[in-house]
């Protein structure tokens, strides 16, 4: 990415090993994140140009000397952060704080790519069973981020049976927030989105309401749904201050907001008349895919949950330009890339 | 208090009951919170006065029809919010936003008093046992609000054994948050005050480290207490900016900051560069004392906890005047009243 709007495939030097721990991978899946538009949009113009992508499935073609959980010839999903595994934040489950850590996205490496330096590969790539079925690596690919995403706003937010759960946002990261309640047991799950397309994926998600209202008027609409007391968990799915309004607005005395969309402000509202005055809680930040992963793939591999149906275009990574121009017009929810 | 500074001790009409589920009680003990200090710097003119207090222990005089747990002659504790006690929010634990609750301070009904209209008097007093002896009454009074909202911050906090937990302010309420932090079996507790005679009691109730250090340089400090890592568990018991800013700054990634201070701030910093990069969890609000209070009680009866030796100072409602002075100006960490 030169410029917002200004997507370009061009031929780069092959990636190399550069630390032991390293990994080199071809890339046979990645996509196009809610996230990227946000460069997208706002990009000042970069001579050297961003390198863009941090989803990735991939086949191993190489590995450093201290790689040993990973051998050429696996396939394996990397998830949008890499990370040691082994540090004192890791064994918390606070992959993203990895003291060996980094993110993808602006990095020297990406994955909207035919080939990914993958650092930490031990600690990061996690690989998918041999003779897995083609057709589940969709579904493979959502756990490198988005359906992760929306299951750590989840797991971070307390889901759990019995609870009412309002997800703001009805992106591939709000949809998979939806699938993750309900994977959690949450009773009531009421999606906040206003496109009926996505709404529909979001009711065999698991949503057992849809408000197309924002603002105060969505505000109203959940506090009639529950009985005006509010909801147990807000996943907000957005980043803009007013989906963050909406979510202290709705969200039950003693209640949990729950953050995964990538915050566009810095301050916000958290004194007696938002968070305070009614003990609410406010939690989330970068996803630790990670630390989900391994419980995940199972899932996915015995078809308990099938999040890659929030792809609904496939591109070749020639086309890539095109998958930007479809998601950010909303004519795609989210697209598939096939390098 | 009529203004900033203005405190007189007036002859106002006997209470009297206004609806069937309110009780009067003859206050026997009161004090003076730290958060009557905001007014105390900053309320207007304010030409009928506001009254003043919201922590209580007190014999029952009168009781409405409707009231049926407590009796005349009884000896109570009132927190300092009312709460019925059964309706969905209570029932939550969530007392401080009871659907027929409310506060003392600033209502037409507050504690340092002779008498005090107590309304859902069954939801709210909690009856001290007969024949307890007067020297745990200071310690029981610190039910009715310090030392539980200090336990609220704690719990809210999610302390638990093995964590390393700090504590912002050596005011009467963050010297509670030290006891209640070691009570839920914290390892490692750091306060961060500059007042030697409360630093000793912190120590006393089970601190292990003090750091006087205030901003980067306390952050830094506690930062190499913690080898770098950051605390589990932050509770803030001041609610002025730079305790807040000082919160996010010492959060362990993946941790959790506690605040009980009433902010005297609405919007604060919660993007990617102070909560939401680092997974921290931002919870607390006004404690919800009621929730607490049976378990605390015979804590307090059976001398396991002893939160009454926050007291330094005792003196007759007359002088309540002197009370605020002695506390503003520091010399008293807080002050008993006994009208």
């Amino acid at each position: 990415m030169y410029n917002a709007g200004d997507i370009r495939v061009e031929d780069v030097p092959e990636p190399t090993i550069q630390e032991p721990t390293d990994a080199i991978i071809r890339v046979t899946y990645a996509c196009v994140c809610g996230s990227d538009l946000h460069p997208y949009h706002s990009l000042e113009e970069t001579p050297e140009g961003r390198r863009m992508g941090h989803e990735a499935i991939g086949v191993v073609e190489q590995i450093g000397s201290d790689v040993a959980r990973l051998s050429v010839g696996d396939t394996v999903i990397v998830p949008f952060a890499w990370s040691d595994n082994t540090c004192s934040f890791c064994r918390d489950g606070v992959t993203t704080s990895c003291v060996h850590g980094g993110f993808f996205d602006g990095a020297s490496s990406a994955t909207q790519a035919e080939k990914l330096l993958v650092p930490q590969a031990d600690g990061t790539a996690v690989v998918i069973p041999e003779g897995t079925d083609e057709s589940l690596m969709p579904s493979l690919l959502t756990l490198s981020d988005v359906y992760l995403t929306g299951y750590h706003a989840a797991h971070k937010g307390g889901v759990e049976p019995g609870k009412t759960v309002v997800v703001i946002g009805d992106g591939a990261v709000g949809l998979s927030a939806v699938l993750a309640a309900k994977q959690l047991g949450a009773e009531t799950i009421i999606l906040m989105g206003r496109h009926e397309d996505r709404t529909t994926l979001g009711r065999e998600f698991g949503a057992t309401h849809v408000v197309p209202e924002r603002g105060e008027e969505g505000i109203a609409k959940v506090l009639g749904i529950t009985g005006g007391e509010g909801a147990h968990v807000v996943l907000e799915a957005v980043g803009h201050m007013p989906a963050y309004e909406q979510a202290y607005g709705i969200v039950r005395p003693g209640g949990t907001i729950s953050r995964v969309g990538v915050p566009q402000y810095e301050d916000a509202p958290v004194g007696f008349a938002s968070l305070f005055g009614k003990n609410a809680t406010l939690t989330g930040g970068p996803a630790t895919v990670r630390a989900y992963l391994e419980a995940a793939l199972p899932q996915v591999l015995d078809g308990t949950i099938d999040p890659g149906r929030v792809f609904d275009r496939e591109l070749p990574l020639d086309e890539i330009a095109e998958a930007y121009r479809l998601m950010d017009s909303r004519e795609a929810l989210k697209v598939l890339i096939r390098p």
